[in-house]
């Protein structure tokens, strides 16, 4: 198939700055730009890459203004990004859907399966589950008793529901994703031993949550851990009982995020971040990579770095000391010994 | 089921404050609570919540002494978290078992299959397996050749358990765990390639071991990878080959343990925290989140935080100083131009 | 099966300094050592063990000295580790190979399937997949459609390669692993959702790679994400879209590197360390455990500790001061009390 620029502002508008008939059939990256190629360009550490691409097209920021003369035609819409990954979702949905009940599946007889679905090969449906219209579920999942999928959700293969859990509608989870398994729970015995306390509530994730492979969402003691409707987390997180996350916040991969903690609306937490348990983090706060997050973070739109984590600005003047932490001894080594010198003088 | 205090305290122990008769049928937390709700107070961060609970029962510790009216009946143990277990374990057993061979799964004819075992969907038990009395075999499990699986053990979806690996008795191993793929060992050679070193150890998990999602136990080289009696792993940990950890040992979720270290008994190692290869920890240590062990530790109980590992009040001290580290190298300025006007002064 | 000491250097090469008939029948470790069994002694930690080991043979470097008797024949060879890696890999290819097609498996009558490949119950090969001779894919593995998998390649139990992925020849791929799962890409909305941007690239493995259990690759957003040949990564990784990785370079477990992040050649990398995403890192990098990179490392051969990583001996210099931080803000304080006293006395 081939668009030209037109074809393509009329999909996702904004001016075109050269040919209109300027014809593609692929995408690419612009640094990978080959002829009859669309690229975009967003992040500015790329803009370099625009004077020398071989890319037909290259979808710009508005105000974009070239330092060089520039061959590609150029589309100019307001978030290039945005724009490109309408493109991608557009190009996405001409594949092949997976359709049909495998008869290799295996579904218990009293569990709901709704219109339009898609079961793969070696999955398992357990009794009185639910799964609702146009749900794909890949081959070799689990989708424990008692457990829902809401409907246009997809989970790939391998994914693992544990019994009584709640999947929200447009959701999409990742291979070897396990959602439900016991929360980390033991009382301590007198001999050392633990005892295990059992995990009898569940996990709920709600609506438009997209969940990386590998991560781990634990199910409650009591109640649920509830992930919250656009919540996106990457792969590799692990998510601990009682644990409930605000609408859209985003988390990185291989955080970790203790028992009981609740977090906000719309927070970023970067990636390998360590969160502890029973505390509460407000709305909008950002987290950096690698960082530890001891205590409460009662203020909105906090930016916190550092293990334990703290203002950012603050980390970064001490870790910019730190760098050279040797030198500050030595200078009050120094200092130390010009007083010693100092003192003696004053003491003749 | 309705249950009144005087039969949970029959179940339990304790003693009741308020009415004996007061009846509950359902468990919830104390926060959520509502009319009859049992719930319990252990976390002193939760104290507050017992003035305004709607939960029938609480049970308290013994020697709880309310500082505003409390409605909800008492039930006053010694160790709330541990009663409340007991009842978590009582009401958890009143759910359906699972039992039965699916004549969906792949048993190899020369497996020793005990009795009252369930084995789910596409479940695969190899060449000379065994596997004990009422062990619970999920769906999609891999149990590989010559590997054995004690009485009374649960295998949770997915689990993969590689050729001639021991898991022991009353363990449980939750969905995505793999035991026994092969340790990380590579011989540089003169191109900078890397020869794989054959991995021809197994792992073995002795008695009530517990095991996260997604956790990973590597075989050894040679011998065994051990994990003691009563050990409980959480979510996504790392444990390298011939590594070994003593009884009865916790472990938070997405720590890494390097190769061939050697960890004591009653040890309680955080979350995130990494420990390096080769090494001794000796038993009743206790690590922080996030920490990083490079050494020996070969003092019991020593209690450690910071990357690398100190001891706690160490790196207490040492932190609260970081996070205010430019004020520190201020002050070291400041002190350096009042010397030179000393200096200059004393010269005249 | 018996081996002399004579046996075996004919095998490895080396020579012998003892007795050139002993005999062994098994591998050892020094510290089990027994009668009969063949150890070696690479890591100088364990050069104690050789004067007390049972083992009869010891393989040992060239250039040993014993600093007592030593009662075990010596084999003396350049690198004894890569001598023993010989034997293990001799001893494991003595081991029941597995072949052939399980009935129970699915493959797509469009698939590819060379000679002489096993493949599992319950595995799943998608429409138009490729699998060369001599792969063997373990039970339970998915390889989605148009995926393709090199000759002599070993997938073990549950790996899962998403559609459009390519893995090389001579790789192992370890449990659990997920090779393609989407990138972690989305653009924010006006209104705090965020829009999920299609993933439409793939994954590239080059030959002799080695994948840990329960790795995950994430595919590109557009074009590949590359594991170049050789590359051994271990377990619980995470590789996110579009980064490459370069040839031979090595990852010890629990690292994650973020998008686009591009790593040379012949690399070290230490566990649970951070990489950012979109920076360059040459070849010859060594970084070690828990480190967090946050910017291009343009010079080979560069060795980087510390969270933001630094040069692994600023790094050291840095860390002996931290560990004693309290101490020298005490030296600053006693250093203004004496210098106010200095300063008094001036202006008597």
């Amino acid at each position: 198939m081939e668009f030209t620029a037109k074809d393509i502002a009329s999909l996702i508008g904004g001016t075109i700055d050269g040919n209109p008939e300027a014809k593609v059939n692929k995408l690419a990256k612009i640094e990978d730009g080959e002829p009859q190629a669309l690229s975009f360009l967003a992040n500015p550490k790329y803009t370099q890459y625009i004077y020398s691409t071989k890319s037909t097209i290259v979808i710009v920021k508005s105000d974009f203004a070239p330092e060089m003369p520039v061959e590609a035609t150029l589309l100019r819409v307001d978030d290039p990004y945005s724009a490109f990954a309408k493109l991608l979702e557009f190009y996405n949905n001409m594949q092949k859907e997976k359709t049909g009940v495998s008869p290799s599946a295996f579904i218990s007889p009293s569990a709901k399966i709704g219109s339009n679905v898609y079961v793969g090969e070696f999955a398992f449906i357990g009794d009185n589950a639910v799964v609702e219209d146009n749900v794909k579920i890949y081959p070799q999942c689990y989708i424990g008793d008692n457990a829902s999928i809401g409907k246009n959700t997809t989970l790939y293969p391998g994914v693992k529901i544990y019994h009584d859990c709640v999947v929200g509608s447009y959701c999409m989870i990742h291979a070897g994703v396990v959602i439900g398994a016991d929360g980390f729970g033991f009382a301590p015995q007198n001999d050392n031993n633990y005892k295990k306390v059992a995990q009898i509530g569940n996990v709920i994730i709600e609506d438009n949550v997209e969940i990386g492979a590998n991560t781990t969402i634990d199910r409650a003691t009591l109640g649920s851990t509830i992930i919250r409707q656009g919540v996106k987390l990457d792969n590799l997180i692990q998510v601990a009982h009682n644990v409930e996350i605000g609408d859209n916040t985003v988390i990185a991969a291989q955080t970790g995020i203790s028992g009981s903690t609740k977090i906000g609306r719309n927070c970023m937490i970067g990636g390998q971040v360590g969160i502890v348990g029973h505390i509460t983090i407000a709305d909008e706060v950002k987290i950096g990579a690698q960082a530890g997050v001891t205590g409460n973070v009662t203020k909105p739109g906090t930016i916190m770095l550092g293990a334990p984590a703290i203002d950012i600005s603050r980390f970064k003047r001490s870790i910019a000391v730190f760098n050279n932490l040797d030198k500050l001894a030595y200078r009050v080594s120094d200092l130390e010994k010009a007083l010693r010198q100092v003192l003696a003088e004053q003491q003749k």
